[in-house]
């Protein structure tokens, strides 16, 4: 019987936090969660059944699962769970977090007798809900073995590499996200200038060579309709794209591409918002052309 | 009983053609073939049953489709029939050509009582042996309708606007294509060099945000293979960026992440050739970061 | 006695030829002034001793210069005069033109039996003024030798090419100001927000290797004191940096750090406006930063 | 009676310390000298009338100078020195560091009394040996002020900021020496290309707008003479360009022209070496380009 504590109840934590209630009622364990705030975590044990843990009964658990902000947010939870874990306890970290983290919290949780993998997420927020999401692992094989029956949010589990190299993945994932996004506003922008029809414009990309995931889906669904929903924030992605140039860095490579798209992003943030969606950057896109996508 | 002629049976023409005389033999009427090295009309007209036309017959058709690598070489086919071509004819330009062009081609054929439209295609020498490709038509809506009966090779067809609309989506469309390619050939190369296995990080990507039409199927099949097929050269594809960053400026846009990858495939170009596939040119990526993308 | 006619009194015509009008009093001969608007040339008659002509006895001097917006209205004036030309004419044009016209136009001017040089200024209103102006020269040699005679605005005249050369080298060192310039705002716009005082900054700059004509003079002098005094406007080194761009294209050259800073000067004339100094552009770096450089 | 230690002694401080000893000579006190290869001190010693030092005398210095690659060797430094260290001393740091390496190192050093300034300098290595360096300071005031007289081999000492600014602006304006140099390296590759005399070009460009000291100085006297002669490494300037980045990056600032030239600049590392002279950048454009720059 296995109890798996989730930390972090999030616009991604809160769904995939309540695809660990439902396995455990199906398979036996215990589902616990904690939330800094803690009336989100009372509100999840009232509507899927988990249960609300004590930082002392999180540190306790057979596999920790968390999804934060950042790096910096799991540094912290770690601290406030230091002294009370146990030898033995598997820590799965599903935040889009920084390689380097990755490694110095592997380090550190050795030090206690418990296993750290990388372990972020793609799929969005009806990918979470479905629980038809991507998890791409950082770690030993062996442990990567173990993770894959704590993963029940997940429809792919993919081990990319050692610690670390979830992270890493996640960042490139995220950055070409973005550059794919960019671009592709950049060129709608200029159609647009020229009286071309974006729908029949995206529409004829998306059955052509230059479609993607932003011609796709985010600009129809998102853009052209001036919605821009807050599912994934501007900041947020910005902050995985400066993780993905580390990645660059780390890896002693030239990206000119990813540099300069990640220097926009940042230009974009500041003058767009960062608590906005991140399809909002093509907000700045049309500033910079002084022309609506649509 | 239309007569329909193609000019131009390269490696995208030669089958689109092909679709014309399967369809003139179940429905009525001719399909005749012309190309600069006759031979490969003879080719043609054995295997698929078409016709060779000399330049004569080929002015007389009802429509005219011409599928040549520049919008200069369609300039130069205009000049040889113009004095031949009948008033009433409709000539469907299938290739990438230049805004700029159709609307210059448009007015010197309505001299002649032709009506011209540009008309490019996606979807690769597949698509066109299939006959899936998408068209994407600029002109007079009432020709484009006409048009749509002339077009056996698509299965989509898409009025994007007035004359030159079709040429400038299709330039954007190709300097995404080229975007994103180059970028995920960025973020590949240092995920390789920090040790990530590159299928499996492509796995992840493709069922991820940062997928594309590159990620899915590009860089699996074509550099992960190192087999870079020439079904596309990176020729064509940095004259396609060209056009779009003539789009971009007829536009009075600004697009600097498509400006910079133009300039970057123009080295790559430099240095990996223009004969080879496009997809060679994340050779130069490669270079660029002294680093295999496998 | 040599007749010389001189044609557009803007910023930079005006004082170039009040050098004419004195050269000529001083050494004999004779100094014709066009204007489009004719007010300043009888202004300039006035001031400096020129004398107004007509279109046709502009057409009948020895040594026309030119110094307009564009090539564009050089083919124009061409167009009002080529009836009139006469034989042994050389026509030196100081405009910042295309390398392509100017071949055009040495073509079309031959015909005439007029010989047509190539040759923007460098410099700013104060050269001019001061008749220290730079000049690059574009044609064949021994036409080079006999112009250098007529520009006594000049402190420095160099033969750089064939023709199209001069257009060309003005172009690339347009350019050349455009990214030291834009580079030097971002830089300055960081150290800013970092709490640098910008002017010791750009005192240290100024002794070190990374100096440049935009350090060391046209950001203390106009963009930190927030005057941006018009002498040059935004929408005239937008239109060089276009030509630069065609230049490269022109090469076969690879060259990104042009072509993005290309593409964010459009962005910042889109933003800023056309006819404001182009030291204004780094009002756009400014947005993009959100933080002034002082 | 001052006695001024000066650690180590490369390109920069070997002529750096020859002014130290020479001032001693004349005015009194002590010029100690101390390099990890001990040969290269007692080679300063001899001919320069130095005193070689141990790890104790440096210790007890009053003022303690170093002149190290990167701030990781400071760091190295101050972990031997760190035991002896006595209260009162200055020390004044002119390695070309990173900003956050400046503030830690002042916390750490201030446990032990002393106080760090950080002081990198400009003028390369003729400017060493005239004694005609710039020194950019950041720290408090009063210790700038009392850091003034330690400095014989400067011409010229600005106080730019806080502890970190100093090195801030040494990032900013190496960035922006490695931006005009390779953004002229990309235009005059295209008008070599186009058959303009290199040389007459530059001769334009330095007394025009787009002059810089890498049109002025660098690039004719080390490239057009292929001699490229190593004074400061590709590597070195590399790793400023990347503490330039992260200023910016501290500064929440965007700059997309620095940040793709530093990826233009790995890339050139990568390609042309990290030893080579930092003007051998070009190579790698050249190589872009496919032409020669001369």
């Amino acid at each position: 019987m296995t109890t798996t504590a989730f930390i972090g109840l999030g616009a991604m934590g809160y769904p995939m936090a309540a695809h660990l209630s439902r396995h455990a009622a199906e398979h036996g364990g215990a589902a616990l969660v904690w939330n800094r705030t803690a009336s989100k975590a009372h509100k999840h044990a009232a509507e899927h059944g988990s249960r609300v843990a004590s930082l002392s009964e999180l540190a306790q658990a057979d596999v920790i699962l968390s999804c934060l902000p950042t790096s910096a947010s799991v540094d912290e939870m770690i601290g406030r769970l230091e002294g009370q874990l146990r030898p033995g306890t598997l820590w799965i970290d599903c935040t889009s977090g920084h390689p380097d983290a990755a490694r110095t919290q592997r380090t550190r949780l050795a030090a206690h007798g418990v296993r750290f993998l990388d372990a972020p997420v793609s799929g969005g927020t009806s990918g979470a809900q479905q629980g038809t999401l991507t998890v791409m692992l950082g770690g030993p094989a062996d442990e990567v073995e173990e993770a894959r029956a704590a993963l029940p949010f997940a429809a792919k589990v993919v081990h990319v590499g050692n610690t670390g190299a979830g992270f890493a993945v996640k960042a490139i994932n995220n950055v070409l996200l973005a550059v794919n996004l960019w671009a592709a506003g950049e060129g709608l922008a200029a159609l647009a200038g020229l009286g071309v029809n974006v729908s029949a414009a995206l529409d004829v990309i998306n059955t052509s060579s230059g479609r993607s995931n932003a011609t796709e889906n985010l600009i129809p669904q998102r853009v052209v309709t001036r919605q821009f929903p807050v599912t994934f924030t501007l900041g947020l992605l910005a902050k995985d794209i400066g993780i993905a140039l580390d990645v660059v860095h780390a890896a002693k490579g030239s990206a000119p591409v990813l540099a300069q798209t990640g220097a926009l992003y940042d230009a974009a943030a500041r003058n767009v918002g960062t608590d906005v969606d991140h399809t909002a950057a093509l907000q700045f896109v049309e500033r910079m052309n002084a022309r609506e996508i649509r």
